[in-house]
């Protein structure tokens, strides 16, 4: 994908300019249309309120539309291949391209409830949920009044375009769309920050395994060199972090027990604010350790 | 199976002695003849003292006959039905009656190589270990000088007896073969105890499932009525505490997120002393938690 | 004091029976004769049951003169040496026989606002609160209206006779007038109890310093051998724990920075419960602590 | 104080230089002088190694000149106003200007003692100490062997001469000689920072009542706008903080017992690294906290 500055923009002509942007509404650069109108754009965050406002500005008939352009989140499009490049991206991100053939048929059960329900399809801003979070905002949603899930549906539409925007375009401000998740490892057994102890970061599910997301080794101050997520909202869901603590305390020449009382310690938690900032530390003896949530 | 009084057996003949001791050393009733001779018994300590002793005072020949009589761990006889009764409820109490193929190969494997490089059957207490620790215990012990695997074996032996000795008889003090494994969830959200709190009890295994031991509920003392293990030695080996914390603040209505940061809050820890006093608290908000080894 | 059993009293004539309860309400004895036709008692309980009972079934003017047999707090009868014997030493255990003259002068002042608010003295169960705790009760209860005042007179002489009967009376039961205070310090570097640390217990006012109640020295399992308070209620009021941590590394040889990061660890605490369990443990390590308010 | 850029100095001619440098080394402009020849500097810390090498090439006896230059620590010159403005200003950041009677007493007899053994003045980086920490470094050091002596006086004299380079010189790189002291309230009862808790930050003294040094309330990151020591060595010592934990907490609302358990918190804790990061954060709730050294 390639990126535009938000100066390039303001200099760009209605083509360029909707050739640039036409897709950050699926099927629909009407709206980026009606925003060229409102050029030039101080920021990002100026050009998201203006897509957003012809969005608001638009018939009922144009807003049910922008909505029928969205496809089913892993439906027949996925399967088939004919979904846009960028609601391909989005729904792999949350997994919905590697359904068990139980989780497409659930999809395909709520899809189908959902339309017969609502006559439009269901959208939710998939980057913010873990699959186990997608199904529970499916069925949640399913409950329902039809007016107010039209809201919910433009709400989820505004966030996607928010995303897709912060992707797209180069300016001195970013869109308030990032959550970041870091840790670290303080050793109360030394009065240390703890370097070099493997962490595994795993993504929890009800009914599959956990899934490895990442493997981090502390540096010397006990953090690990990057945010365990960052630059991206916090896919609402269950975690683990594992930390390997008897291998550091024995590198460390430290009395353990055989087998040591604490070996990989596991720390289990949930994110609920895609756009949080979440601190998970361990503080931790061969003998104790404690966590909480920071920020 | 049936206890005796230690008042009782201090009355005894020789015959109706040996009726009840005799198989406190595997098919070995010499031993309680033995100790016979040294009656009466002020204590359980006095007697177990005075059957070891017989075991000393005996001649190698005598002493390599006592070890082999006892049967393969996971053996030809576990499979035929024809350990003696003791022999079966405490290889049974390591989960070795319910071995894969593979590990009852692994075992059998174990096993010959033992033969093979000491002439005797690999002993253990097994009581006193889960399953990985078992075979632990048989991959070091491989690697002993055959005089110290002597004393090895005799050292398991004399706490095998301990063990029966503990289980048949009723005196007034008892031999410190216990160990102990209690919890309890401390609040501090509201700084009182947690009643209520599900507790799941698990042994960990390097390469099987982890297995359900007990379930508990906190009582109002935040404690489990009974200790997770008690009145018996604690198997050397790795455990997980699961603490269903989410439950227990939502019916307080303590505001959580959604989901909850904390829901099931897992400790794995390990057993290295079974005759030892492991308490494994919870010290718990919805927001942090903490652990440690106490008394 | 001597003490006597409840069943003497339950054998005793009424001469002898309201001679050694005549004082438990102070300067009436009609309260023990009312209650020596209630005989037998099965409890100290039931006892004590009875005597409350005889006050609420007399009329208000022998309340209002059983009130009114009280002593000033810290009045004129104090430092004329005129009380009963169970006042002096009530009066004492809060430090009311120590006052400064700034204190005696302030409780005067009280006095004689609360006389002639409500026209009786103030009463409270003194051996229920610290000084600076009294003082707040004094100035709140002065807010109240008389009605409810008379209540809160008859709840302290209640309160006042129980503990009384505590101490008399040798009974199968006892009345819940004694809280319990205790510690414990787990030292998590190591993760075994700390035995001999050094703790002081001292009790906190606002205007004075710090009075020393007790020192003492961690046993094997890091508890003190008694409880800090026990017995007898705990004295509402503010308190600190000094453990000699540095000291106790010290001993261990464990590494600690010079001067060591942790020396005398201060906790500060309230009791707000006398009836109450309160257990404050530290967790320790040179580098960190925790506490919290167990049971 | 004026400062001047490295830049500036690296133009100057030998006179100006040595105006703007000559008294690094107290009455010892010939070490400036040496260093002029070896311009330019590329950073101040070339800039420091080369007067360092000015005096470990210098003779013995200029060496013992400059050591003699020096002004006993709250000697004769300082009551008489005659020492130079950085020694004076040096040794009032340690409280060193005042002193109570006993205190100077105690220094003057230190002063002379150390005098008598090694014929020269104890010289120590008061900046680097607390009074009660400088007391012990002379008593330490009174202890020595003559010749270590001279190469500890040498030591603290590079460490004088780095902190006034530090304050007199503008360049792109700062010599390492600062530390930092900071601190952190999470609120563990709602899981996130808290705001506008009140701290205090005293320094303690065996001998001496507590001396506050600075007050600060939590920004809304549950941290101090600037942290509590910066921009400086800290000073080797105990401190104490204090947070007023049930203001806060009562601020939101939270259930609190009357007293509250936890009111005002108070952490005691040593720095023994001036020049090292110290981070010291309470975890709090009503009925709870820890601490710990951070980083």
């Amino acid at each position: 994908m390639t990126t535009v500055s938000l100066a390039t923009l303001n200099a760009a002509d209605q083509a360029a300019f909707v050739a640039a942007l036409g897709d950050i509404y699926e099927h629909a650069p009407w709206v980026a249309q009606a925003a060229f109108t409102r050029r030039p754009f101080q920021s990002v965050a100026a050009l998201h309120e203006a897509m957003m406002e012809a969005v608001n500005a638009a018939t009922p008939d144009q807003r049910r539309a922008l909505i029928n352009g969205h496809p089913d989140l892993a439906g027949k499009a996925a399967r088939a291949g004919t979904m846009t490049r960028d609601s391909r991206a989005e729904q792999a991100s949350a997994g919905l391209d590697r359904l068990s053939d139980a989780e497409f048929a659930r999809f395909h059960e709520l899809n189908n409830a959902y339309r017969q329900k609502f006559d439009m399809p269901f959208i939710v801003c998939v980057r913010r949920h873990g699959k186990d979070s997608i199904l529970r905002q499916f069925e949640c949603r399913l409950q329902n009044a039809p007016a107010s899930e039209l809201n919910a549906a433009v709400t989820e539409i505004f966030r996607i375009a928010a995303l897709r925007l912060d992707q797209r375009i180069e300016a001195s401000d970013r869109l308030p769309v990032h959550g970041r998740l870091s840790t670290h490892v303080l050793d109360t057994h030394r009065g240390q920050p703890a370097p070099g102890v493997v962490i595994e970061f795993l993504e929890l599910s009800k009914d599959a395994q956990p899934r490895l997301i990442a493997s981090a080794l502390t540096n010397r101050d006990g953090r690990t060199d990057a945010p365990l997520i960052g630059g991206c909202p916090l896919p609402i869901g269950r975690y683990e972090l594992r930390f390997h603590i008897a291998d550091y305390f024995a590198r460390l020449d430290v009395r353990q027990s055989d087998p040591p009382f604490l070996d990989i310690v596991p720390l289990q938690f949930a994110i609920a604010e895609p756009e949080g900032h979440y601190h998970v530390p361990l503080l931790v003896t061969p003998w104790s350790y404690s966590t909480y949530r920071g920020s």
